[in-house]
């Protein structure tokens, strides 16, 4: 992508509304643009970041076995009524009247229709597991969004549910969305710790945070630091196997949100160098509640000697768009943005820093097109702005990789290397770049 | 996939709500279930199908440099009072006030929010031309929704903007929008015309539909056999060339929907055995509108000479999950769906006729890996429903090959191929086939 021709409207001010580094530096960085309070339109920039981080979420979902779906925005209010979520859910829930006047409401989560579909198609324990996701917008109506997409009323989640016939079932059914979450956050460069939480209005009685250590983070943290030495990626899973060994070494360390938190135990359990305190942003939320949804809507199914049984079922969020603020809060420095290159818009910036220029033009438009062949997204800022304009663009919007083509290197045969995480600089021939930036 | 394991409700009755071939056809496959009226969920199968199509309709977007955004669902009242809107929409516009009583409203097209962005982020022609797209659900609330997705109140539609500077560059981009639905819709297996049109609520002065031909289309239409042969795959296309000549070609002979038809006009320039008369269903439509938004909107840019100049507009839909159900009026026979190779939910059906018999089942075992491995999409029907059962599964979500393996077939050392298109069968030693479906 040249940068002449992409829609990047970066600004120069920090916005005054912004509070928060990860909502400064998106604005900044043109990445998004606020139409109402909390309600975002992600620019091109953006989108690019919220794609990868949702084709991340995706593909960990598919490997567990869950089966992608796709639920409405827009749901009936009957069916909370059912539930008993209707009234309970309070003024966070976005209430529609339609033009035929039937309450209806935008989804803020999807238990209650997610059973209506389970409960008209699965009638026999044969057909069980029954374990679906979806990756759609919701709405909450925060009484004082704020913080960009992070606390926005309008958001983007995956929202996984399971559908099983006795607890040991349901217990592996949340064992592999919780190991599927922490293999997720590593993918995307994101420390995320589980820590036990309280079920709050979805019910039930087993839940865990996920929450990545932050400093700018909404609330305090505390945890034994080998919690962040365990390298989930390190080794590949089966979700046929048993899990419970892997949950068991994330669970066993001490972990807890300020609200949760026992400074007796944690000094009791954690030696002194070890004890963490920080700060962290909710990322994902598991939940395990039985039949509390099955029973009050009559999804049952057909058991081994025929009685019917209340499935047991789970659900499991993760906030997409909001991971977007999660890891440029955990990962960015003065000059802006630092995107681990999973997520990155694209993988390498390349400047020509006089355009116009025969040799510089030449230069750039070659270097473009071989990274390209080799499969990396390039963006090629080929405008007439100077330099330091240029550098400081590329570095608010955090590429992880610069490619540097001046006159003055390239009369020495070099273009300049940049390594946006570490600021590392170095010269290689346009040849020798080329093989460094595709090994 | 496993098919035993993969969540296909499929009906065994034709539901009585369902008027047309498709929305019989997608309840029946399992493919989408209705929650509220005109609101569906879309199941793992219709799920998959549904993406293959967003996919193309994405590729052949960014060919034509227009640029990936996402806007949200929520719009403010207030930008459609600016355009004048607000009023004029009627019923069909889903009105919502928030919790602190501001009116939003759920959008039904964007135009007012891409000319918020774009007034905001664009001061120069220098910037100029600006091409977003995005890919979003949208409502309209329809006084009688029907027909399934085909007329639904939330749907998935594919909208482009474009900002221009005069009329001459406006057309250009009309152009390339028109290019890249015609090959959109080609990618699909679909037939289908481009047809001068009234622009209604979007407003302007020029606009086409494109018209798939379905037996079972809303309206009759009328054109010219000359339209059927020409093959817009069969060139590749440089979207900074000239594109007139290529859009003259499509919009020269005759082809107009009912309430345009003339007939004395239609006899006069298509001899009679190029008279096609049928029935259409609208998938696109391209609206050039010139300053109709950015006048009312304040959307201008500085010219050459440091002069404002009102932007030239275009908006460019496309109808994704009405696509759906327009490939299946337009490709579907008597035993189900038969789905175009590019957006089949898989590319085949491994039908083993006897799961729990060895033989069987280590035929399909391994022949389903092979085929994996060689990149294909594959359903293995597993399960111990009878032969009979499982023909009409396959041939009802009408994957495009399926393979039969049976006892009898194993023991001749062949298993069956099928085209559900053709219904052509033939056998093949197991080598075979594999070479036979990965070529």
């Amino acid at each position: 992508m040249r940068l002449s021709r992409f829609f990047l409207p970066t600004l120069k001010e920090v916005p005054a509304e912004a509070k928060i580094a990860s909502h400064q530096l998106m604005l900044r960085a043109g990445m998004i643009r606020q139409s109402s309070a909390g309600i975002y339109s992600w620019l091109p920039l953006g989108f690019r970041v919220l794609k990868k981080i949702e084709q991340i979420v995706r593909e960990e979902q598919d490997a567990t076995g869950f089966q992608e779906m796709l639920m409405p925005t827009i749901q009936p209010a009957d069916l909370w009524r059912e539930s008993g979520r209707y009234d309970d859910y309070g003024k966070e829930m976005l209430r529609i009247t339609d033009r035929h006047n039937r309450d209806m409401l935008y989804g803020p989560t999807n238990e209650e229709l997610i059973t209506d579909i389970f409960r008209r198609s699965v009638h026999s324990y044969k057909d069980l597991p029954t374990l679906l996701y979806h990756i759609q917008w919701k709405f909450r109506d925060e009484v004082r969004p704020r913080f960009g997409i992070m606390r926005g009323r309008e958001f983007l989640m995956k929202d996984s549910y399971s559908f099983d016939l006795d607890f040991e079932s349901a217990r592996r059914s949340y064992n592999k969305m919780f190991v599927a979450y922490l293999r997720t956050f590593a993918r995307m460069g994101l420390k995320a710790i589980p820590m036990r939480a309280d079920t709050g209005p979805i019910g039930g009685d087993l839940s865990h945070e996920f929450i990545v250590l932050a400093d700018t983070g909404e609330s305090e943290v505390f945890c034994d630091a080998a919690l962040l030495e365990i390298d989930v990626l390190a080794e590949t899973v089966d979700y046929e196997d048993d899990l419970e060994p892997l949950i068991e070494r994330w669970t066993g360390p001490y972990a807890a949100v300020d609200d949760k938190h026992d400074p007796a135990d944690f000094e009791a359990r954690v030696p002194e160098d070890r004890r963490i305190k920080g700060r962290g942003i909710e990322v994902g939320q598991v939940f395990y509640f039985g039949s509390k949804y099955s029973k009050s809507m009559g999804a049952s199914v057909a058991g081994a000697n025929g009685e019917e049984v209340d499935v047991e079922m789970g659900s499991y969020g993760i906030g997409v768009s909001r991971l977007v603020g999660a890891i440029v809060e955990a990962s960015h420095d003065d000059g802006g943005i630092i995107w681990p290159a999973s997520v990155a818009p694209f993988d390498i910036g390349l400047l020509n820093l006089k355009a116009g220029d025969a040799a510089c033009d030449k230069a750039a438009q070659d270097l473009y097109e071989s990274l390209r062949i080799a499969g990396l997204d390039v963006l090629l800022d080929d405008t007439s702005e100077r330099a330091g304009a240029k550098f400081a663009t590329m570095d608010l919007i955090g590429l992880p990789k610069q490619v540097v083509i001046g006159p003055r290197g390239l009369k020495a045969g070099v273009v300049e290397i940049k390594d946006r995480a570490t600021g590392k600089r170095f010269e290689l021939s346009p040849e020798a770049a080329l093989s460094y930036l595709t090994a």
